[in-house]
């Protein structure tokens, strides 16, 4: 029964209805028509977001699972039957598993332009019919990556200053669970969000909020309470006020109390100035081990900017910016059929569309690197064997997850790419872009196609 | 047990912990000094994001029900066991409930910036525990309401010509239901999303894909065996290869098999020149019912200029914009404590941090409405009665919903409010702000608590 009020939060099976009204039409009419070929689908993104010069792919391996587990319940069924689908295609979902190969470029390699992220091998109906959840997750989880490996840039590298504080403006639940995990992928030190931080084994990072604060008559109470409470995470917040009255006090409340100061908190204000401030009185009563926490808006180059001017701060809280990708909030990540098994042949297929041209036949990217920096990626086909190395590897096998990395796998792969950007394209700034081209046979398989 | 590659869908009890680590620490300190006492928090916005002039409130009904439901399971409690929370405060989870009062601007209501939107009258620790959800829930909520209506109203206000098409953009499972639910509250005619369609029974509108067409050796072999099995649904995708062939293409296939073509859609190139092309055609061949879909990041602007323009189009597929509100992806709302109870008498709070400023006490929000267009809105106490319609109404009582309204009855308020907006606010353009002033009662009050 729908329901307005409804919370609305899906699990499988019913995440298998994520789905476009339209890919159940087409995969409704495949097979009345008996067309469940083989086929090739590719995820790509044809032009990079603006102000990003590379993407840091993300959300593989929540996305195979998802695939793997793809099953029609009796609710699906039963709704899916009032679209007007017949008996046949019914029974045919309801067995329906995934069994096709998937290959992919793993999570926490850069990758540009036109390079296919994703290849699915598998009959016809069942490569169409994951189009919508492998892109709502891909895309959105790829676009937070590569913010949050940006910020890691900016902070110097050092992703433990990193803290993804973005729960409160992400998009949903989903949002934030995948922000969290795409910021840890991308280097990031911890969260805030424990729903998250208990999921995929993050660090949970939290000091206090102004309500605290608030809560009590004066500032000077709010922090004795706090620390003689939480005397083993005394970080407090002191912009309520006065923000360098706010440092004294936390000061002076450790001397009384004989606590000592985790560290400090600011949230607002002139960040770099305040945080030098803080610095100093912290290090002329002693407490030279005391933390400075930085949060308010902060995006890579506020950061770059902070990091430059040597401002003291050993944790960044970076929230709405990281957790929305607010200057560019869209991946517009698509996927398209690029071949089909027609008799005993593979078949390329491209579409011709205005602006929007695909290239035909599966697809492998080849990347050189010199010295430890990445030189030239070349798209060519599947079947071609090219200097350098091939991205995309093998993620399913008949239905099965053969790629299962861990967290630590995941991030050392992003440290490496991070590494390996040309100089130029690690800063936050405009720049010059890499040189992605195809390989011969890839372009005369287009040439082919466009005759 | 953490798993990197879950796939992180969350549901009850488990969204209990979608909540930032800070919260936990607070409530845990609250709970140790037996400070429980009613608090009252509010939800606002401090400043309306760029581009826009107003907000459509949205996301308040799954939000309570979220809120209503939020338990402590035994995964939950053993996780925050591992935080550091002692046993007396983990037996306080064990049994939380939420027992307070929740009063808000109901659902398709236009708000503007420093309006409290949500008012939560709780113990304290009640209070603050909800923070996260409920920022996370409404601001998002309300972000996508608020885009889905400005492209509602570009659409000359005609919802039922404007269809969300953005699940492969959203930013996640979650975003996507709220994202196809938002904009039927703005007043949109459908979604592409079969689970959001299923679960709020929204339409369900589809028409078919380029893998489709190109699935086929030729186009017209593709138009054929669609409208054949389709022939209830016959709205064929015309800019595979050429648009133009393609729609002359659609005619005579329509003709040749005999069924009725429903429509074209369009999705690349010069969208109003090649609509205008495609009326002739279908009206020179007699499908004058035949219907323009048109889609391809479309946006309040550009159908504000193809309407006025009277480019012919039936229904505008709007998927990354609308999904992510893509000019202006985060409504940064924020939840503060604005009163306590202190002995007898509620005492209002209100923190001072640089450009972060809050106003002390209950509030409630008087419009007044002249001639059906709203001329003023006055911020005010709770407790005082002025001119004007109060927004903020009951939604919840001792930890009972009771406001629950159909969707009807929220897309009607819509109507009305986009209807009562001042003409000056109605276009996408740049514009004067709408007057929104406090009242006496509240200077006077805030005035007090700077002191």
């Amino acid at each position: 029964m729908a329901d307005p009020n409804d919370p609305g939060l899906l699990t499988p099976p019913e995440t298998s209805l994520l789905v476009d009204r339209y890919e159940i039409t087409m995969a409704r009419t495949f097979h009345r028509l008996g067309m469940n070929e083989p086929s090739v689908f590719e995820l790509f993104v044809r032009r990079l977001p603006p102000h990003r010069d590379w993407l840091l792919v993300c959300g593989l391996g929540p996305t195979l699972r998802l695939i793997e587990g793809m099953r029609f319940g009796p609710g699906e069924l039963e709704y899916l039957s009032t679209l007007g689908c017949d008996r046949e295609f019914l029974s045919y979902l309801e067995g329906f598993r995934f069994s096709g190969d998937v290959d992919a470029i793993p999570e926490g390699t850069i990758a540009y332009a036109n390079e296919p992220l994703i290849r699915v091998t598998a009959p016809r109906i069942e490569a169409q019919i994951l189009e919508t959840l492998l892109l709502n997750q891909v895309n959105f989880q790829t676009m937070i990556a590569t913010k949050a490996a940006r910020v890691v840039l900016a902070a110097n590298g050092n992703g433990d200053s990193v803290v993804d504080f973005s729960p409160r403006r992400d998009h949903g639940v989903d949002a934030a669970m995948k922000a969290a995990r795409a910021s840890a992928v991308a280097g990031a030190g911890g969260t805030s969000n424990l729903a998250a931080a208990k999921r995929y084994g993050l660090l949970p990072v939290g000091t206090m909020a102004h309500s605290f604060v608030l809560s009590f008559p004066t500032e000077e109470e709010a922090f004795e309470s706090f620390m003689r409470e939480n005397p083993e995470n005394a970080l407090l917040l002191v912009d309520t006020y006065d923000t360098i009255e706010g440092v004294r006090r936390a000061i002076e409340v450790s001397r009384r109390t004989g606590v000592a100061l985790n560290g400090i908190r600011i949230d607002s204000g002139d960040l770099a100035e305040l945080a030098r401030a803080a610095r100093r009185l912290l290090d002329e009563a002693g407490l030279t081990d005391a933390k400075i926490v930085l949060s308010g808006d902060l995006e890579e180059h506020r950061i770059a900017e902070m990091c430059r001017e040597g401002v003291p701060a050993d944790l960044w809280g970076v929230g709405t910016e990281l957790g929305t990708s607010r200057d560019a909030p869209v991946v517009d990540g698509v996927y398209k059929i690029v071949a089909d098994l027609s008799g005993e042949a593979w078949r390329g297929v491209a579409k011709r569309s205005a602006a929007k041209e695909t290239l035909p036949g599966a697809k492998q990217v080849f990347r050189r690197v010199e010295g430890g920096t990445m030189t030239e990626d070349v798209i060519g086909t599947a079947d071609e064997e090219l200097p350098g190395e091939p991205l995309l590897v093998p993620a399913m096998r008949g239905g099965e997850i053969v790629l299962a990395e861990t967290l630590d796998e995941m991030r050392e792969r992003t440290r490496q790419s991070l590494a390996s950007l040309p100089d130029a394209l690690r800063s936050a700034g405009p720049k010059p872009s890499y040189p992605v081209r195809h390989s011969e046979r890839l372009t005369e398989a287009a040439h082919a196609a466009a005759l």
